[in-house]
């Protein structure tokens, strides 16, 4: 069984796994204090042309949000995000659980526009008696989204915008962050997206490391005592190095990158296979997952020899799938898939 | 500089680095459900001799607590701990976070007797009108407590029985539990906690692996969906593995308790050479924590070739001292203090 | 300007301030605990057929709802709802801020049917990963809705069975539930309501009373400590005998329900006068709130002597609007407003 | 049974039940948008001498103190309070379920001094780690205090310029205000105390009214969008005009202050028939709450014709009784109380 399954299924890089046994005896004081996060800190503020950012680590994704959105949010405030966003549908309510509504704008391909969120936030202010009514208090978007879509320069710039003028922090889940930037038709750096919101992180859990997310906070009023928020959210690393220590390879020589382009690579060669084959797509990707929509036997027949998700039933005899890459699939097992698409 | 301020300065034993190596581009499932979770699981149940207990991952102490205890009690219920208890003054308010007051006995040692928890219990259920009063919902206690002391089979024997009698769970935060295990005087098994604790867990942070808490629950009415506690809370590793590898490679062959050993030693050859000097201590610590009073320019002078913790004033002219060994302290550095000590 | 802008403009029933004139220097027991709480309860229970409800005292709607759902759900739980619950759009976040997240389920009129409640609960328990997922907790409905509308007997049976197939606490919330009972259609007694709801209430601050609803708990596992979450949110009123005192007055002859059936009777006569005019009616209600759908003009003239809601933009020419009778409206204003519709 | 066990047995002043009488058939608009609610808030600007003083009213102090303390903390701060505070002890932990650690000060009498609040904030952000503890945010008094204690001009300046200094709101809980306001020995006023502290409020549930604490915000940056604070946590009263017209009643003519001092005579009856007898008291109290330290056997005669409660056992033969005087209560049971004592 060749696995296409998700980007989380394997360890780290080889060289993190290196420097961490190079590393192990040193001393190093506690709770991301180290010398490895300063160096970490200062190569992701190099890439943010921003030397004044602020950058924390945290283990995962979900404790990220939760600990960012509720930092940021006033108690009457919720979070304006798309319905298909992570926080809205895969996260328990672990943004609820802190005392905030998500409000949920309708998408198709998990992106959301300036225009929807002008329109939820005129409605509020709008309304005679808003203090009836959650308060929309800032943004949440995922780049890539849920559904491997990515915004050009122009939506972020227009999203980013609009946020500054109605006082709405623009937050970027960036799990996957490194397969946008490596997308075809990908427009933005990472100094963009570091201009264009207030705070972002790096995702590396899905690109390379054993765990790890970069947070980085651009805009000063969420700077402040932040280290609370971690800890009291249980997320302050005891041996913060070890996200330092990740980070530092990825991120020193442009490994980081390198491993999330071998990842679009091997999802472009199966969009080009399942096109060719005359599929169509759930959503429009350019990057590690890939949503083709295959006629029910066919879908059988791949399950076989290939594991991947059965993302959503289309009509009685379709099924959209989800194909994974990560910054590990290996050359030889893409084309085996090809090879079995084709053959199909 | 020797370095005796804390046990999370390392990294993990060599044997867990070389687990993680080998083991790294296999494809397993994530979130803790894959093969190497169950065999950690596995050994646990059987230090529990408990074919029924729940085993579950988390990546360090804070979060583990608060995901317990905002886990078991209800809305209206507090968690009665020791004053010193690590949830009431060093988790930034974590559990109050969650909704839940941390109802709190005067403890000089960091322990809390039966004795105590009946007072508070009766003072509560006598009240006329107890409803407007926090209700005391459950039982935290530290093992060993954060001044390095431990609960005696007798001590906690007698906290159990008295917890159940009055429907108290008692949750046990094990962050060093292998050095309360093997601590001189030390009477208490696994086995006998499991038995007497509705939930605990087993630390490795500070004990072995690059980060690692195993929690245990063996009473059946706080299983029940658990994960969904841990996903909500932010706390569920998308690549559980990782913990489920370091707990696998810590209990197989009984390494977790070899280097518990190990500080142990050297934390002894330490107290003994304070008590040779006539040095009295803040605490009666039989395991890694040592805490000596020291006249001040004693301590001045350790200061110069050893980093340790100033932990309390204890008049003008003398100090508390912390010194912290831990799994991989080495007879040379112990040795180093050691006579350093008998030098002064 | 005569007012049908909403049902709580008004006072209480001049009965109700005989009651607290001719009670005024009587010395009671605060929190409820009084004489008067007990004989509202009593006639409470009697309308219940059911000697072990458990009835308590709220001051307005949003704090009976969140505590009522604070109190049922397990913090992982949402509670589902209409998307046009009051709970879900108009208490500005309550439920979310105890930590819980309102499911919702779309809805034209307000009202939710068994099916979509056993489509999202399979939806849930049949996701292969459910602890991703916020778990339905338990229902709430409004009766009547938010829009006017009502259940019937055999619709409330069929969502109550289903609850209780799928261990889904039922939580009725009625603002305005003698508007539901005196309605024409309606074949629901408030026995009926407490045997296929766990928890209800009986509002009367939008019938006859200053202020006040009267919670119902029939199923024992949510009746233990309530007065602990009462308390807890703020909402045990010290003198807590206003509320057993106006709802003494309410239940105990009947008066409840007279005043109701005067809202009803104004409703109605205002509802012919639009269909015989040929307006159509946002949602089919009928309860105290009627909806026409105007034509711009129409509504502009009577808004000159009538306050009412602009409701909703139906297209660029029409409006739906809301006219709201209430347990004080005169027959003198109802024929006003009638006269004035038929001259339009 | 002649009654002195609490100050909000009865009813309201029937001045206030005459102009709800009057008034009841008035269409208002609701959530205390109405005139009365005017008119009492500008009665209470007046009396501040701060005409840009923001006003809300709610219906009792619990769900004051906690809408009012969650919406000025952030998430990882705490509230400093005595011990014994109210929102300590006696809320069944409203603060905590908003997320928020109560810091406590020992206090033997109630009252909290700078110095204390000095000390409490110097040790916290002279901690080498204060991320790891709960930071004090703001600062909860209660005045008099629970034990009936007053601060003086001097103490309440001496704590206002500390916090100021140290960047804590001031925030006073005046569920009996009138009581201190007519103390003998009071020197402050009402204007004194909305300069001296950020949030406060005139109580009125024990003084007068049939419930009602009148919140007055002097510093703006608490000012905005407090109404959310409110509609969230349930706390917006539907007719909200009750607690404008009862506030209306109580401070347009001073009645408010005459009726307060009515308690405040009986007291000091009852104290000085007390010192005439040589008891001791419990805490120095001139408001309307005394605390004599009776022999057991007095207590128990007197409490054959007279209800109290019996507050402390003080040793083995004597108890503190707790004497509560109220704005209704007559000369003659005080006269009888005396008498009572006087021939113990």
């Amino acid at each position: 069984m060749i696995r296409f399954e998700c980007d989380y299924a394997e360890g780290a890089h080889p060289l993190i796994l290196e420097k961490l046994a190079k590393t192990n005896f040193e001393q190093t004081p506690g709770y991301s204090m180290d010398e490895y996060c300063k160096r970490a800190a200062s190569h992701i503020k190099k890439l943010c042309a921003d030397n004044n950012a602020a950058v924390h680590f945290f283990v995962g994704g979900t404790i990220a949000n939760l600990t960012v959105i509720a930092s940021i949010l006033k108690p009457y405030q919720g979070v304006i995000s798309a319905d298909t966003g992570h926080i809205n549908v895969h996260e328990t309510g672990a943004i609820e659980a802190t005392g905030h509504k998500v409000l949920t704008i309708p998408s198709d391909d998990g992106k959301i526009t300036a225009a929807q969120v002008k329109e939820i936030y005129l409605e509020h202010v709008e309304n005679p008696e808003p203090e009836h009514i959650v308060a929309p208090g800032m943004v949440y978007i995922s780049h890539p989204t849920e559904n491997g879509t990515i915004y050009t320069k122009k939506e972020l710039t227009e999203l980013s915008e609009l946020c500054r003028k109605y006082g709405l922090p623009l937050f970027m889940d960036g799990a996957r962050l490194g397969y946008a930037l490596a997308a075809p038709g990908n427009d933005l750096e990472i100094s963009d997206i570091a201009k264009l919101c207030d705070v972002f992180y790096i995702g590396a859990t899905k690109i390379g490391a054993l765990f790890g997310e970069a947070l980085v906070i651009t805009t000063d009023s969420f700077k402040k005592d932040f280290r609370y928020y971690i800890k009291q959210r249980g997320a302050l690393l005891a041996k913060g190095r070890l996200l330092g220590i990740q980070f530092d390879v990825l991120l020193e020589n442009g490994l980081y990158m390198d491993i999330a382009k071998n990842a679009i690579d091997c999802a472009m060669l199966i969009k080009a296979a399942c096109e060719k084959k005359g599929f169509k797509f759930l959503y429009d990707s350019p990057t590690n997952q890939q949503f083709p929509i295959l006629p029910n036997k066919y879908a059988e027949e791949l399950s076989k020899n290939f594991a991947f998700h059965q993302w959503k039933k289309v009509d009685d005899s379709h099924v959209a799938v989800r194909f994974c890459t990560s910054w590990c699939t290996t050359k030889e097992n893409t084309d085996s898939l090809v090879s079995a698409i084709e053959s199909l």
